[in-house]
């Protein structure tokens, strides 16, 4: 009943880690390219759900946008547009929020882990899974790939779905379907307990996919590894290295055995596996970023590219807002 | 430094009672007719705080901006529209959000009163004075007409502006000063201890500006006095008398003091005095319920004066939205 369509929605907190590529952009361009409806969605309204330093949230939005096309996502066949850009969202938002009680929002767990102070919550926080909702529903998203900790919030959709149909009797939205992905997999290279993080003071802690040959190199080759120098792949016992292989299999495609088996007949010890896992990484992202610092360099090129995706996400989503706003009675 | 600008609200539930119009539109028009900026919002999206019955809704947006424009709201002069036509709005207030916390906001008194039921807050009710402050903060309103109630609101968008500048070092909205309204001055016919209420299942408690000269008479004539025929005016004593030498003196632009003393010289009883009451409402609202009636009949007509103040609010609208994103780091 519904067309397929996907959306990726991306914190545009700059150039994206390695773990970000591997976990989410990568399957994105995947998608896309056998043959997936995408609109990405650079989510600057969700950045600021606390007050941002202005020039670095302008900055980082261009930064995060250039660095998703110059991976593959291809503005021609993709939707990439800034959530800001389309008013939408906000007045879906509005209408959603209707239906919902402040303690639904209240309990949502993700929500919980980010205050601090339980007697100041900032009011974006509670709100963020409501936007979130009308992101979804703004599309008639039908697939979301998105991590498990996004399962609360998806839940709220499916409410918000359910009450909608409660009140008016309109079935106008998909339930959307998770596309599992794994935004944690990769590991802080300093601390592995850890997830790979920007925001994490520690540079050295993740590699930015845009990050020069140097820093790679550096970075890589100063993960924490442990003192056993071989090559072996055990998520508790050996964090550092794991992790590592991790990399090398997310960005070769190749099974972890592989990697671990070849690692072994080459008698490879940790630090020549990271020379070559260095390299590896490099050569992946060296045609990437030389797209990307020329993206860079001609703002004006990237403002209409994400001119455009705003024209096309405006066209399906004042459709959906349209059609909601007529059966809630307001046109 | 900021231009006077005014901002009119109302929430759009049909033709307005007696005791609004006396209240608030009389004196917006007073003020449109000495030469203020008016901006007339009527407030759709406020109006679904929780969810409303469809048909009713859209009919009774057109109902109430009919009723205004026959009253002399004048869409050469002021501007009339629909606040769900903008969704700037929204956005606005979704970017106030951030500058607030969830105890700010749930702490407003008049949020309190209307929750029923502690343990399911509808979201939309904390919500409210956050979407307020944007539609004032959104056409830097300078003066509002607004009453005593509102207070608790106007102090929310006080202190949204002083957090702004806290957080973005830029005054760029004026502090709105309250131009007192009594919008609560006028009491039910039937109960005269509580205000006029369109929400009164008693229809009879009630004058509905355009309702034809019949159900004027009838409600006047059968509103609740005292065994005391005589008129005079005592508000704790005699509040069903009172309600009416308010009414006339409302509709009359007479002192309270003229209006005692003639029926006291002419020795009117309450009888009389109220059919000449209802003849003096009748009289004041017969060619607004000519123009209302010619109104509703012209749909098309209507929607474009509507369109027409979209048109116009938009382009402030569009200009305040602009500076607070590219203050805020969107553009």
């Amino acid at each position: 009943m519904f067309p397929r369509r996907v959306l990726c929605g991306i914190q545009p907190s700059s150039v994206p880690h390695i773990g970000n590529y591997l976990g989410a952009i990568k399957k994105w361009i995947d998608l896309q390219n056998s043959g997936d409806n995408l609109i990405v969605m650079l989510a600057d309204l969700h950045a600021v759900t606390i007050p941002r330093e202005p020039d670095v949230l302008r900055k980082s939005v261009l930064e995060t946008a250039a660095s998703l096309i110059a991976c593959g996502i291809d503005p021609k066949r993709s939707i990439i547009y800034r959530q800001s850009d389309l008013y939408h969202h906000t007045q879906l938002a509005w209408l959603l929020g209707t239906l919902t009680t402040v303690q639904k929002v209240a309990h949502i767990p993700t929500y919980k882990s980010k205050v601090k102070d339980e007697s100041s919550i900032p009011l974006g926080l509670i709100l963020y899974p409501v936007l979130q909702s009308a992101d979804i529903l703004l599309f008639k998203t039908t697939h979301l790939p998105i991590g498990e900790d996004q399962i609360p919030h998806l839940q709220l959709c499916t409410y918000m779905i359910e009450k909608f149909y409660h009140y008016y009797k309109q079935n106008i939205f998909p339930v959307p379907q998770m596309m599992a992905t794994e935004t944690n997999r990769i590991r802080s290279l300093r601390h592995p307990e850890q997830k790979m993080s920007k925001s994490d003071w520690e540079e050295r802690s993740r590699i930015d996919i845009m990050d020069d040959e140097k820093i790679i190199r550096e970075h890589v080759m100063k993960a924490l590894t442990d003192f056993n120098a071989k090559i072996s792949y055990d998520r508790q016992a050996r964090p550092g290295v794991t992790n590592l292989i991790d990399i090398y299999s997310g960005i070769t495609n190749q099974p972890v055995e592989t990697i671990v088996a070849e690692a072994e007949k080459e008698n490879l010890n940790t630090g020549a596996f990271k020379k070559r896992l260095a390299q590896i990484i490099i050569e992946h992202f060296r045609s990437k970023r030389i797209e990307y610092l020329k993206l860079m360099d001609d703002r004006s090129h990237l403002l209409s590219i994400l001119n455009d995706g705003r024209e096309r996400a405006h066209e399906i989503a004042d459709k959906t807002l349209n059609e909601v706003k007529h059966i809630m009675g307001f046109n």
